[in-house]
């Protein structure tokens, strides 16, 4: 049987207690750890479920699926997924091949930002689809999460957007070479990614959003120094929301007078915040 | 301090390592029982906990949260929520009161049916809003979800529909005669919820879906016989998917090859979901 076990947002005890057996029982127990991480180092992961784990990159879960899957038939392969192995990760591919080979697979759910988002207050009912936000390089600014934010935007929708992260990826100038020599891991900030998005705007011009749009930064969701933020991109883009993970949701109009007063709380300035949901946002859905 | 656990989806064993410790040290614990369900009696949560457990209906958590709230300052109490707290129902409310009064508060994520249905295989991505369906009546058909579920059919995407559920109800009649007897719990089934799209669908003539639209029915996500059923929403009228508690997914036409390789395994049959995949589907993004 092949596990696919969510491990949740935050530490090692966001394990459901079902997840937990099943990785107990695991013959062989991976963690797929280039898509999202987990707050605590490996070494406690081990300790607490009292198996080893073997750290699979995207390397083994795209190329070397079949060593993960193998004698899965016979015996028990827990394969960990930070958040919900079908949350913002689909693991469809890992599941679709152990399907062609005749083993039998078992997701576990668990919370994945995608819902553990609501922590922000904000009612899941009322986003829309969730983009990405990857890193910008001087030559390289795609900007196709635009026109998904301006469609969540003009139904008056909030849209969650994930940010980036790089572990283990060969610089370009490494990758040129041929050597693989890795990056150290880089996180994406709720401040890049503000400072991102008016960057875009000030390229696209489509008023999907701008300096006085507001928006809620969630740093570390699920754990004990969980932090919200609510205030403009403007603001957002210089606050710092200390170590990862972090993700942003910009407000979109259709609001809801319990969801203002839930955010207002974590506002960086009350006043601010007052003046610029008075002027564009709570409009009745 | 005031613990917003979430349960899970499915059985006792769905609840997390750090909320099942919330829980097994809290003061008293309640159970949010009129939103959603376990699929587990109460005794055998209490046994697992170790705690007795009070049901919280509607009324309670709606009119008595000062009782839910009582000595929270000085003692911890444990408000036990079906998938996460934040997710489906938002308990924001029970949240913002303890604010007022002074009690810290602490969610504890867990998975909800809004990031659970990724277990169909379709990109949580490629979702747009989610909507409720309610029981209609003879008399009371509303429609107002239609018109979410055209916005994000015009956009290609998914739509998540969270079907209706009865507990703890009081009847119209005895409701007028100011009798509090309740009617036996209901749960809406996707047959019902096919059924009722399409009434909505004939009524509005807005070509949103119809007949042919193909769908995902969703049973007991998470649960040891959870059940997966893709068809055409005709198809999905007829199909009879055992106990509760059942959700949908009507299919947005942006549809990625691997989400159709996943969900055509459940389908009614396979020659009707390739005609009308083949007909609707699969535009790339």
């Amino acid at each position: 049987m092949l596990y696919l076990v969510g491990l949740g947002l935050a530490d090692e005890t966001d394990i459901t207690v079902k997840g937990l057996e099943a990785v107990k029982k695991a013959e062989r127990v991976y963690l797929e750890a280039y898509t999202s991480i987990l707050l605590v180092e490996k070494e406690k992961l081990e300790a607490f479920y009292g198996r080893p784990v073997i750290v699979a990159d995207r390397e083994l879960v795209e190329s070397g699926s079949d060593e993960i899957l193998a004698d899965a038939d016979k015996t028990d392969v827990a394969f960990l997924v930070v958040g919900d192995p079908f949350g913002a990760t689909t693991h469809t591919d890992l599941v679709l091949r152990a399907r062609e080979l005749g083993i039998e697979s078992k997701v576990i759910p668990n919370a994945s930002i995608m819902s553990g988002i609501g922590c922000t207050g904000l009612q899941l009912y009322n986003f829309g689809q969730t983009v990405s936000m990857v890193f910008f390089t001087e030559n390289w600014k795609p900007s196709s999460y635009y026109d998904r934010v301006k469609e969540n935007v003009d139904l008056g929708l909030h849209t969650l957007v994930l940010l980036d992260i790089k572990v283990k990826e060969p610089s370009l100038e490494n990758l040129a070479r041929g050597r693989m020599i890795y990056e150290p891991p880089r996180y994406m900030t709720v401040a890049q990614c503000a400072s991102q998005m008016l960057e875009t705007e000030e390229e696209r011009k489509g008023g999907a959003f701008g300096p006085d749009s507001l928006a809620v930064g969630a740093a570390r969701v699920g754990a004990a120094d969980q932090r919200l933020v609510a205030g403009t991109l403007k603001e957002l883009a210089e606050v710092d929301m200390g170590r990862p993970l972090h993700s942003l949701v910009l407000l979109g109009r259709k609001t809801h007078d319990l969801e203002r007063d839930y955010i207002r709380e974590f506002a960086v300035d009350k006043a601010t915040f007052d003046a610029c949901w008075q002027k564009a946002y709570g409009a009745s859905s």
